[in-house]
């Protein structure tokens, strides 16, 4: 059986989401939504994936630009087995989808009670196996999850000091600043520390942010208080087993977010997306067992294979996480 | 008969040659060379090149990093037909090109004079037939000449004006600068007018150019008056025939150049590559005889396949200038 | 007498004016207003200027935030011979202001026709003399007439072709972007050609422009022919003679708006404000009686010595334009 | 008696001491020094400072340029009781100055072991009274000791972790970078921490930092663990006593430090400094006796009223630091 899945929201990450569904031998693509004529939803054509206008007071729009429409998203869903919502936060799409009786899966710009499951594929997996709503936390926090879980889960984490430095507007968004300031989040903890205890909700996480001006990746640093004798090396030893972890190295060149881009660039995944979280190598110390760490987070592309996981949980297609991952990886080029 | 392509100088610009020569059906890759055992040393590796260090002094280098060598330029000379200098400007490689008696490809960076001969395969790919040394200019020139060139060819150009827009910065240099400032080029005319004249001798171009802090794409603010009558969709109409000129839209969403480097992830190249000139169509005016437009550059990319011409050429592999170009941008999927 | 004027906008441009008025002897501030309880707020109340709410549901704000208001801007009109109106554009006061009978000055971003006088200091005070209402124009074209005015009152310009590359925010405007992106504007001629016609009506230019991520001043990149002979020292000693002109060099280390503006901060004014206009020396070329020049401008300064005489224009204070371009300038330290 | 301070280095922190030193009624300036005939150099020279230069190899340099030079640093020395060192760091003056028999200032680029005695004035004032040898700590450690010695006094600090978040460059500098990318400093801990105990020797202080693309501020996110129950009132309270410390508000519109610089160019001291370190009010938060802060650090600034007060303690012209401070702070403006 292949499972039919529609994207509503044909943007950043939901364009992402389709060209990974479509790497899978499980899953296909039977059409995405957009509201708004432009060079992506001509793409979104070119790619060859059925196209459907996300309402109907959209279907003009694109007529006028010569986009051909197959209806709107309520036919869509029709055709579908699960919708992916990558519209903006808080579109408020779910009683939609409810009424036609599909599976959905929210993004992490929404909160933890729109579905009550906070999905993160090595965390907690198991929990949205046959799961009608699940939600796949942010890029920040998919990156925290994926760092911690591994450490927490083999040598237990007494408590995490995580710091967000966040970009400030994504690549394409030419309109959102800062140009040339900082920006602190002021409420302490930020969101991302209740986000990540939504996924591990033991885990003592404080976390502060701040924005800064630049479009290419997050960056965090992390400081750990581990439980028992732990050292660098068995730090270092967990995650290189860890998938959707990758190490890069200022030895070997890669001193900034900019060269992990370039990295990225170079493996030659479509968009040059990386997908899983860089951590610096040489950047990781523990002392007197307390772990330091620095991160990186490609902000449109980490959360896009937990989507994949989380389709194949939700739709009964695998019970094993660790199946899952590999399958969704291998399928993606991801090592 | 396959011709075998060194690339001395596996960087920004040798990285993209040898993808782009991998794909060609009538050349392939020899060797490609380094310096240092950085990231982009291990993925030319992967990738599968045989792998060169660019001197002796550096072999030691790369064995440290465990990245096997084959030997050094010298010995990959050897095996070559042609080779392309993508090192850094002034490197003063051409007389061990001559040694060992191999063609030789050179870039913008380097003079005029060193070659004699400036290379833009639609405006003097004839040229460059047989010819044992050739520059092909830099990625600015080959944006003036990919679109000058045809208006000059089809209506006359009485002069240009152009002013250069440049990135301060390679997305993956995170040392240079600035971070906040515009920085005027103070001698006039700017080195790309006089550049410009060594492909197209006659063309009466002006040139000014200015520093900003971006690191995607230069922009060419471009004005030109034309001889006889010329409309706008003239203009439009022969630049829509022109090979490795793209339209961009504003009114599709692509107002910056921060989205036309989005649009270019989604056309799915290897390391997102933009191979054309990208020319706002919604800018393109033609008032009073004086045509007014604006095109984004972008630097990584743009002279990657007039290279693959150049080799095509200078190899008498091919005699004329409209059958290599359709060849080149086939096989690397430019439309 | 002492001209009574009133500020309606205590913001980038209002705050600057008020200061000027203050340094000079034939005029002072009776109030100035805002809308929001900011940190603005707060140093317009400690600088000493009387404070009003800008309309009367701003008060309960301002008192909430325990900033003493002295009532809204119908009370402050009493007071007023002159209302400078720096509120942003199309904020539509101006029947406020005649039904208090009132003499107001607009800033650049209204369009010409609301007042139906456009003024430049140089370029033509004698018209302002009276007026009741007059437009400053913007930075951008208060730069333009600074430099093209002498020159072609004093040559003659044949036509003139500029190009704009204009900051993205003001320094302390953290939201707006673009962070990483050139934006062209697409409409030809720009609005700043026209809006140098609405000072100079017979010059003849052409303007693009386009914006990039910077904060702290625009520059031009302008090309004049000129008519008969001039030389570049011809153009340079004008310049020399010209208030609100500044050379800078490259040679003395100023390459960019960087040192400009730190220039600007060992001039030592007020919120490190250059009132001039910053031309580079080494920059100006005149080849065959065409003149090349880059021109800085600081946005949020170069019209307020603008405002000033305007006021002495429209309020009778002075007849001669030099004498008052002089006495402002002295009183602001601008030499 | 009124003390004669020589600059040896006019740049970004030596034209800042030296008009500080103007200021105070018991130092003067007896001379400043410079390599370069810069803009700055003239700027020097405009403000009445008697002109060196540095060494005799540039006083041709500065003759070409009509700088009038009255000798080298040695002749400067004769002159002077003390020096403050402002050259870059490592220039390697000491000896130079012991030669001389001259005290000396360094600052913060500069070791611990150069001078064996780190300045911060609340800190450690008395340590520096009539030493010959002292170093005022660099912006960030100046910056940490100003928020932290006040609360460790007070209330005792258990442990602190302070992350950095570094400008890339200075303003006037449009060379360095990152244009687009966030850069880690991988060794744990950053020399923030050790330079901290420099001060503070028995405070438990971690630090980790990352390069940004701004050029304005530096901002530090703190977490530190105070001993005792402590409120975030009493943390304000003491706080709000601290000479060198002033709170910025979002709800008043300072949410980044691009509003922060704002402000202190509205306070209207020369070139727009900011002497303070401006600490969030709204962003102090203690939680189960563990107190987060956000601070922002103007770099070019806060040193120095510490070099002042460091004068004042090395030549015996006072012994209580509150009334250092107090005199320092009155005379500069800073309340």
């Amino acid at each position: 059986m292949t499972i039919k899945v529609a994207i509503n929201g044909y943007g950043t990450i939901g364009k992402r989401v389709a060209d990974a569904v479509s790497l899978q031998d499980d899953m296909e693509i039977c059409g995405v939504t957009k509201r708004r004529p432009t060079y992506e939803a001509k793409m979104a054509v070119k790619s060859g994936f059925p196209f459907y206008a996300a309402e109907k007071e959209f279907v003009s729009g694109f007529e006028a630009e010569k986009i051909p429409v197959q209806g709107t998203l309520k036919d869509l869903l029709q055709e579908a087995d699960i919708v992916i919502d990558c519209t903006p936060k808080k579109s408020g799409y779910k009683a939609i989808y409810e009424n036609a009786g599909k599976k959905a899966i929210f993004q992490g710009g929404e909160k933890h009670d729109l579905t009550g499951m906070s999905f993160n594929a090595m965390a907690n997996y198991e929990q949205a196996i046959g799961a009608d709503y699940v939600r796949v936390v942010s890029c920040n926090t998919t990156g925290l999850c994926r760092t911690l879980y591994p450490l927490d889960s083999t040598f237990g984490i007494e408590n995490v000091t995580a710091v967000m430095i966040r970009r400030g507007a994504d690549p394409w968004d030419s309109k959102s600043g800062p140009i040339n300031a900082i920006e602190p989040v002021l409420k302490v903890p930020s969101h991302h520390g209740p986000d990540v205890q939504s996924v591990m909700p033991d885990l003592n996480i404080q976390t502060t942010a701040v924005k800064v001006p630049t479009t290419i990746m997050h960056l965090h640093s992390v400081v750990a208080r581990l439980k028992g004798e732990v050292t660098t090396e068995d730090v270092i030893e967990k995650w290189d087993k860890t998938p959707r972890v990758r190490f890069v190295c200022a030895k070997h060149g890669i001193k900034s977010t900019a060269q992990i881009m370039e990295l990225a660039k170079d493996l030659g995944k479509k968009r040059s997306d990386l997908f899983e979280i860089a951590i610096w190598r040489d950047g990781v110390h523990v002392v007197d067992n307390v772990l330091y760490y620095y991160q990186a987070i490609h902000q449109e592309a980490d959360v896009v294979p937990e989507n994949i996981d989380a389709i194949r949980a939700m739709c009964n297609l695998e019970k094993d996480k660790m199946k899952s991952i590999k399958k969704t990886d291998e399928a993606m080029g991801i090592c």
